[in-house]
């Protein structure tokens, strides 16, 4: 495992918050101490390389495999999958959540996006399938595939949160669950597609259509209603996800999205908008989608996911081994535009320091946030915490539930009825460097 | 097929260049006819809408399939694949060329992006990989993926892109090719991983240093001279693709990414950076990737991809069905920076309109331009030009000719010994229609 040279652990970095936080630029290149804050034999292995020849490894030895038209995870991967809540397929919901702790950067890959899916996805023939723009329309139009390749169109990079994600925290114990258990029912995509208001634009709009209706061809025909004014802004036909096709689980051939809204109102295997003056009251705005405030109200339409953020690395199930440099890394991400700022905290909230946010940070979509760590060994609280360019800032637990009454019960993961969860998420790590879920 | 209100012909877009091209900001929700200009019973079908109920389709009428773990596209897409020049893995190189003509956005997904390799790719076990950075450093280093996944990271969109990628345009006559057999060894991904520049600032550098060579561990171990200051400028040892681990095919466990530099140099299944002081004379800076200038000379080492774009819809194959309204739409790069400005001609190269570029424009990264157009059934050579940040211009092929010396000859698409090719290309489109590559 060899020595190390004295200069390497010179120069120690500086120390911003408490247990360890360092500054955030201290490591882009200006000789700070990793190695040595590695250090040898414990954790990832770092040794002094021996002189040439080095070893040959037996994947070096011969020829390898051919090169497929259209590739796949490496084997050794194979556990880097969406974690299913109904992998059987029952007369039930599917939930298939993104494994964050497993990925890095802010684009998620199709094969992993996450699905909320009310009974599977259906098997559409993309010839014959038709997208209709009716109701309170000057012009009724239906439009396939062949048509809207004719549009205009237009890529943005966006996240799609369903409205329960993170719901697990509504628990009155801190689940023993992992990041994709708690947040994996978001995830993020360049998309392509047409925008909306042009669509409207065509078929013109009668001026008592406040909401539109937007219904998937899927068995239950999954509908919402959008407020119309999100519609003329944002809204999107969305017909590509990173570069392709959407995939089967995602809508194809067609979804709504509407940027940084609920994921059940982005309605999958789109096939009708329909303009209205007042909302349906679909399912997923009366039974499901309502949210219990302080008292006797509830939130009906509250569309927007708010400003949040998870530390992914560290996070449960990736340990840490021994003490010594680490990166802390997380995602950030708000309904309402850009992510400003990300503070990270190591004692449970006591004190903070500003992470770095790498580039581009765009609106409404995941930003990867990163902050070097010094750690001691001794046992901490790890914290992120947002704010968006809104002036939003993600709730402490405390202030939510302020607002909108303490838990009182606990219930399974798989089964929570609340949504708009984005309180602060803490991860105890004991002097094992094993990491759990907790209430900071 | 119903009839459209007289007002969805009205207000006639503005033609701002020959042959139909239209302002880039002309129909972005500002009532512009694009429904009248489609027409209706040609190509794409856009109907009058009946009264509800809508036609139920049959995939609408039970549940859909099983969410699974880990995504694939529609069985409808199984012709969105990559094409092989090796399909049977013979003893030679084999080229996987990804299908732009296909795809929209700028995000390449892993299972598309192109691939060149000398002998497959390498099973390599990524607990038993080590990468060692050696030779004129003060302290050699040998890392495993866990000691660099404690490193700081970073995220970044880049396209990578063959150094003879577009070599059919060398050809003396125009080959009957589509878009992905002339410009497909071209990507675009978000790569995570370590800076290269923070593991030589611990391994140290030896002052006499000038160049390292960095060398796969792969059979014919593929190896390349790099300069130093690349290295220490935006280098990274790429670890994430697109969210997931690199693909195998793309170098898993790692790769070098140099990014903007000619595709070879970003030596996949990395296991050795060797600091040296002069270019080892590797294959691919001797026999190949060496470019014929005119007269006597070589470029030897030519590290940039240059300035280029190409029109992608439409393109060979994707024919157009009858005079109305389109998207021209393309991709654009330069491995010198950010793209500036993308120019369309639809009268091969006699007027130009300015395209639109979707946000955000990223250096060193695809960017996807768009305009809209109105054909008139007559036949047009369609065009795009780019401009990069840095002040260089895609050149015509007169421009270029008259540097490196006019092809005499014809060669097989898949063996041209020259690269660095970014002319301008063209596409003929006749009166049926029909698109095909020429010389404009």
């Amino acid at each position: 495992m060899g020595s190390k040279q004295a200069s390497m652990r010179s120069s120690p970095p500086e120390i911003v918050a408490h247990n360890g936080l360092l500054d955030r630029r201290a490591l882009l290149g200006r000789g700070v101490a990793i190695a040595g804050a590695i250090g040898t034999g414990v954790g990832g292995s770092l040794t002094s390389a021996a002189a040439e020849p080095l070893p040959v490894d037996p994947w070096s030895l011969g020829p390898g495999t051919n090169i497929p038209p259209y590739g796949q995870p490496a084997k050794y991967e194979s556990k880097v999958v969406r974690m299913l809540t109904n992998p059987k397929g029952e007369p039930r919901t599917s939930q298939a959540r993104t494994p964050h702790h497993l990925l890095n950067g802010t684009i998620t890959p199709a094969s992993l996006h996450f699905v909320v899916a009310r009974t599977g996805f259906p098997d559409i023939d993309p010839v014959k399938h038709r997208l209709a723009i009716h109701g309170l329309v000057k012009q009724p139009l239906v439009y396939d595939l062949e048509a809207l390749a004719r549009y205009p169109m237009t890529s943005q990079i966006h996240f799609v949160e369903c409205g329960g994600n993170s719901a697990p925290l509504y628990n009155k114990d801190p689940v023993q669950a992992n990041v994709q258990a708690i947040h994996g029912l978001l995830s993020c995509s360049e998309w392509t597609g047409v925008k909306l208001s042009l669509l409207l634009d065509e078929t013109g709009i009668d001026p008592k259509a406040k909401w539109l209706l937007a219904e998937g061809a899927d068995g239950p025909s999954m509908n919402r209603s959008i407020p119309l004014a999100k519609a003329l802004d944002d809204a999107m036909i969305a017909l590509y996800q990173n570069g392709e096709r959407i995939r089967p689980e995602q809508g194809y051939p067609m979804r709504l999205l509407v940027p940084g809204y609920e994921g059940n109102m982005n309605v999958k295997w789109l096939h009708r908008i329909k303009l209205i003056e007042e909302p349906v009251m679909a399912i997923n705005e009366t039974m499901q989608y309502t949210y219990r405030v302080a008292g006797p109200k509830i939130w009906q339409f509250f569309f927007p996911m708010e400003v949040k953020s998870f530390i992914t690395h560290p996070s449960p199930g990736l340990n840490l081994k021994g003490p010594g440099y680490y990166e802390i890394a997380g995602l950030a991400y708000s309904g309402n535009g850009r992510i400003a700022k990300v503070m990270v905290s190591a004692d449970g909230g006591k004190s903070w320091a500003p992470a770095a946010l790498d580039a581009p940070v765009l609106s409404k979509a995941l930003t990867r946030f990163r902050l070097p760590w010094q750690w001691d060994g001794q046992p901490v609280v790890l914290q992120s915490r947002a704010w968006d360019e809104a002036g939003n800032v993600q709730p402490t637990r405390a202030e939510m539930f302020a607002e909108r009454g303490e838990p009182k019960v606990n219930v399974p993961v798989t089964a929570f009825p609340m949504g708009h969860m984005n309180v602060i998420t803490s991860w105890a790590i004991d002097r094992n460097g094993e990491t759990k879920h907790v209430y900071g």
